[in-house]
This record gives C-alpha cells, sequence and structure tokens, in this order.
C-alpha cells in the first residue's frame, strides 16, 4: 500500500491538523489493539488521553511534550504551559481531579541554571494553581547545538467516577467557548517576530480543571464532549469532534469571542484565528436544555468570563463546520495545521 | 545560599550521578513537599519512580527520557530502550504488571519516516515482550538543527499490592545482580566511535519484569531494595542505594560478571566497567536466608542466566562501597556520572 505520507519528517507533522493524524495513524497506530474489550479508550480513539478502567473508576493518562519556542513569552512560559496543557487534557475527558504529574526535562548543555530555575517555579505556580503535584521526573542533558534550549515532557495521570469523550455530540447539541479564541498562538506569534502589536497580546495559558469541574458539577448528564483547541485551534477541534461524533456544525461568526488584539493582529498578519491554538480554553458539547446553566457557571469563574454559545450542531453534512456570517454561510477548513511550528 | 551547581549547565548533570542529583535537589525539588502524610513515595525519594496509595494498593509512576545517540545500536534502539527503561524503572519498585505505557515522540525535520517506523516496530516488539500496551502518545516536530534526530519520552503505569523501594537494605543482606555488566554502555560506546571491537559488544536492553516478577514470586518478603543499574552503571545505583539504606556495601571482586569482550573494551578505553550503564540488569537486595532461592529462580529465567551474588550489606563506613579484589581492598568511587552523554 502506498504510504500517504512523505518520505521525510516535515513541520505539519507535528502541527496538530491533518498531516499530524495521518501520520499517527499510518506509523504509531500500526497494529495497535483497535479498541479494548472492556471499555477502555486507548491510543486508537486519538482523545485527549488514555481512561482505563480500574474497579468502578477511570484512570486518565495523558502525555505531552513541550517544544515551545520562545520558553518565555507574554502571559506564561514552558513550564506553565506544560503543567497547563496536561492538566486540560485530563479534564477535557472529564478528570478533574489529578492525583499526579510526571516531568521529564532534556536541557542544552550551556543552558542558564537560572532560566531553569525560572521555569521550576512556574511549574509550581501552575501546579499550585490546579491543585497538581509532580510525583515523578527525570533530568538529560544533549550536547550544545543537539536541543535548541529546553524542552518538557507532561504526562497526567487522574482517577475519575466518569469519563466526557470528545466524539458524544448529536444534533441539537450546544456549543460552548470557555473565552476568547487565538490568544496563546497569536502571542507567541508576535513575540517571536518581534511585531510592535505584542503589547495587547498575552497568551491565555492555564489550568483549566477547576472551571471545567464547575461546569460537570453543574450539569453532570448533560456535558457531552470536550476538547481544548490547542494546535490547529477550534477549527481542528470542532473537524475532529464533528467527524468523531458524526455531526455537522453550524458557528454563528458574530457570537465568537475574540479579543480585539487579536482580531487586529490577525487581519494584519492574514492568519484565521480560528486555525491559531489556545492554551486555556475548552469547547464544550451541552445538551440544548443545559446550556443556559453550563454558561452561567461557567461565567462566575475567573477563567470563564467570557464563556459563548458558539454555536449547534446538526444532522446534515457530518464532519463539516459551516460558518454562518450573518450575510451568508461558508465552510470553515480545517488547517493542515498550525501555522506556526513550535507554538506549544 | 550559595549554590553547589554551575551556572550553566553540563553534560555532567545529565549523566546519572552526583552532578545530576544536586541538580534535581536544588532546583527541581526546591519547594516541593518533602514527604506524604500517608506514606506516598514521591520526587522527593529520588527513588525509580513514584507509588500514590489509591484504595488498598499502590500506583506506581515512572518517567524517563530517551536521547540515546546514536539511535540504533548493537542489540538495540531508542525504541527498545524506551519500553524497557520505563518498565525496568517500574519493576524495581515491585510492579511488575504494567497498566499501561505513554509514548510521546519528538522528531526533527527531516527525519527519515522508515526510520520511525522502525523505531514504532520496534517498541511495539519490546511492548509484546513485557505484556505492556502503549496508551497514549504524542507528536511534535521541531526544524531541521533544532533537535539532534529524534527523542522518545516515556511514562509508565502500574498498580501493584506492594512496593520495594531502593532504600531497604540492612546489614548482613545479600546483593544480587542479574547479569553482566556494562554491556550496553560499552556497545553504544564502541559504535559510537567506530571501534573495531564492536562486534562482540551488544547493549542487554531488555524489558526484565518477568524476570523480577519470578524473583518476586519465589521469595516475596525477602526481596528488600531493588534499582536497575543505569546511567552511572553499578557503582552509581550502589552508592545510592546504600546512601538511602544507611550500610555500608562490600562487593566481591572475582564474582562481579562481567563479559569478556566488555572487559576488554574497558581495558583498551581505560573505563571502569562498574561506571557503564546497563539496560537489562538489576541489582537486587536480598534477605540472606532467601539468596540461594532467588538465585536459582533467576538463572532459571533467560534474562537471569549470569545472575550472581556479589556483595553483602555490612554496618561499617555506611554509604561507602568496597571492593574485595581478593589481595586486599579498595573503594569504588561514586562516578560524577556516565562517561558517556546520551547513553540512554
Amino acid at each position: 500500500m502506498r504510504s500517504a505520507l512523505d518520505d521525510r519528517i516535515t513541520l505539519k507533522y507535528g502541527a496538530g491538523g491533518q498531516a499530524m493524524r495521518a501520520l499517527i495513524r499510518e506509523v504509531f497506530l500500526d497494529g495497535m489493539i483497535p479498541a479494548h474489550p472492556n471499555g477502555d479508550i486507548g491510543l486508537a480513539a486519538m482523545d485527549d488521553g488514555a481512561a482505563l478502567r480500574v474497579g468502578d473508576r477511570w484512570l486518565v493518562v495523558t502525555t505531552d511534550s513541550h517544544v515551545i519556542h520562545p520558553i518565555f513569552f507574554p502571559g506564561g512560559d514552558i513550564g506553565r504551559l506544560a503543567v497547563s496543557g496536561t492538566v486540560n487534557d485530563l479534564a477535557m475527558m472529564g478528570a478533574t481531579d489529578v492525583l499526579g504529574l510526571t516531568c521529564a526535562v532534556i536541557i542544552e548543555e550551556g543552558f542558564s541554571r537560572a532560566d531553569l530555575v525560572r521555569i521550576q517555579q512556574s511549574i509550581r505556580a501552575a501546579c499550585e494553581e490546579a491543585g497538581a503535584m509532580v510525583v515523578a521526573g527525570d533530568t538529560k542533558v544533549m550536547g550544545r547545538g543537539e536541543l535548541d534550549g529546553v524542552v518538557l515532557n507532561t504526562t497526567g495521570i487522574a482517577m475519575s467516577d466518569r469519563v466526557v469523550p470528545d466524539s458524544g455530540l448529536r444534533p441539537g447539541d450546544c456549543l460552548v467557548v470557555t473565552g476568547t479564541l487565538g490568544d496563546h498562538g497569536m502571542a507567541v506569534m508576535a513575540r517571536r517576530h518581534g511585531l510592535a502589536l505584542d503589547a495587547d497580546l498575552r497568551s491565555d495559558v492555564a489550568p483549566l480543571n477547576g472551571l471545567v469541574r464547575a461546569a460537570l458539577d453543574a450539569a453532570p448528564a448533560a456535558i457531552v464532549a470536550m476538547k481544548d483547541p490547542t494546535r490547529g485551534g477550534l477549527a481542528s477541534a470542532l473537524h475532529e469532534m464533528a467527524e468523531k461524533s458524526g455531526v455537522g456544525v453550524l458557528l454563528d461568526e458574530l457570537a465568537l469571542p475574540i479579543a480585539p488584539a487579536v482580531r487586529a493582529a490577525s487581519e494584519l498578519l492574514g492568519i484565521d484565528p480560528l486555525h491559531v491554538a489556545n492554551e486555556g480554553k475548552a469547547v464544550i458539547g451541552v445538551r440544548p436544555e443545559a446550556v443556559g446553566t453550563v454558561l452561567d457557571r461557567l461565567r462566575a469563574h475567573p477563567l470563564g468570563r467570557h464563556a459563548a454559545l458558539i454555536g449547534r450542531c446538526v444532522a446534515e453534512r457530518p464532519g463539516s463546520i459551516v460558518l454562518d456570517t450573518g450575510f451568508g454561510r461558508r465552510l470553515v477548513t480545517e488547517p493542515e495545521g498550525e501555522p506556526l511550528p513550535r507554538i506549544c
């Protein structure tokens, strides 16, 4: 069988879009068990993490490497990103009480100890915010020129009574985002290119487990799907959710919360903010009867003040995302991946 | 307080010896909770992994990044190494039934897809050998020149009824190794430097959970400490075990199993094989009355054929490792770390 992949790995294969999913399917899932007899969610589900049956509960596990450049950026740094990214992947599975995180660091020879201390302090602060703790670690050093600075891997483990998949949407369900879109990607992009608009752009990177817990407590049975729109932005997240759920999505453009600075930067750069990474936002699928309750709870939380109902699931065109602009409708394309490498 | 660390991170900080432990203590443990009220073994114990109470059992967690160079070497590759290293860290805690592994890969732009497939096949084969499964993954790509090839992170999770620490030795206990020493480090070193003696040197990289299970089944109460002598070799592992346990160690040089090719290479290169990494060996502390039983069981297993009783714990000179050469005694120094960077 001819491979859909290139012979050499290029940046798009790490960008969170179609190319990356093809790589995972063709290489990493090859020969893997497609489904688990006891209902476990494993690698093949390509969800935010895995969920394994332990007694009558679920052990939820997720892993992420963090290669962001620059390591310090407006609104955060690689340490805060690593903790938040992993806590959020657990939270998107419905697992909001973190049992423990592991943190493995790979350092380039010559890296500054002071920067390492700063990253560690940031890891600790983010852990406190999330009520999480690093329980195991690993340290490796590569030679000068063999690694660009520092990369982190964090793996998160949680026990949960219930698992929320990213595939539970059905026609009629409401789609909620917990706040403004595109902040992380635009802030990193502006900083990296030294754009003057830098000042008003800040990454939204934050651990969302408290916010998600509030929503789940308010309407436990009505929250049927969750995903954090990281690499590839809202467009990628919605495409994955819609495809796996077998529904179409109709978005209301006027309802999409986008900060003025992000809107301005995206127009300047010609980049769709829906394609840009978020690191402190969730997309939540809610049964229509509970959407008011969920929105109220989200908006009462500091990280959910700008939560908005952005669209609905429909039976037509399963897998497609259609944007109602107020003047007409257009298809939201799925990006090949995040426009910028090393965004997380 | 003046720091014991250099202002810039150098290769020795990733080499598994004193320098690395100082970095972990001073930076990564700073502000961490030193001990857990419920008896959990956390980061501060600096054991092979963490052990968390879940109901009446232990959830054991360990993480490792793998930066080995070259990625393919005699006897294995980075994929086999990643699975084995993580499975072995779990096994050293007494957790021989793996619940799941996560695998996060970071790839340099331009890396060959064929090599990635080869690594994935090796991961799968090692998982089968260990009875383990990759349940969650992550893929990132860094630009050309930003990473040397590929690095993997594997995190392992297991449930266990019992935890074996690395600190349970007391005077009179026997020390057993499960086979020949120094094979992995010497094989990688020879390959990297293109030494002709390459032919007879093969890494011992292998998942040890089956072997350890056999030993634990044979004498569950008599196995009181375990550690895998990876970076820094047997010398580092014994120093850590002896220090934490508060015992001295008396080794019998003639009893140390070392393959002829490793002995020859170590003499040629002037490197002590006790300082060199192993990736398929365990050091096991056994109560004296059970050492015969444990050795029999180990030797009956394909990975334990060369298991040997190499020494005993004594009350004198806690933390010191003394080698009885047959002609006299000398102190085994603790290496600052593994002599070669990127050995695992």
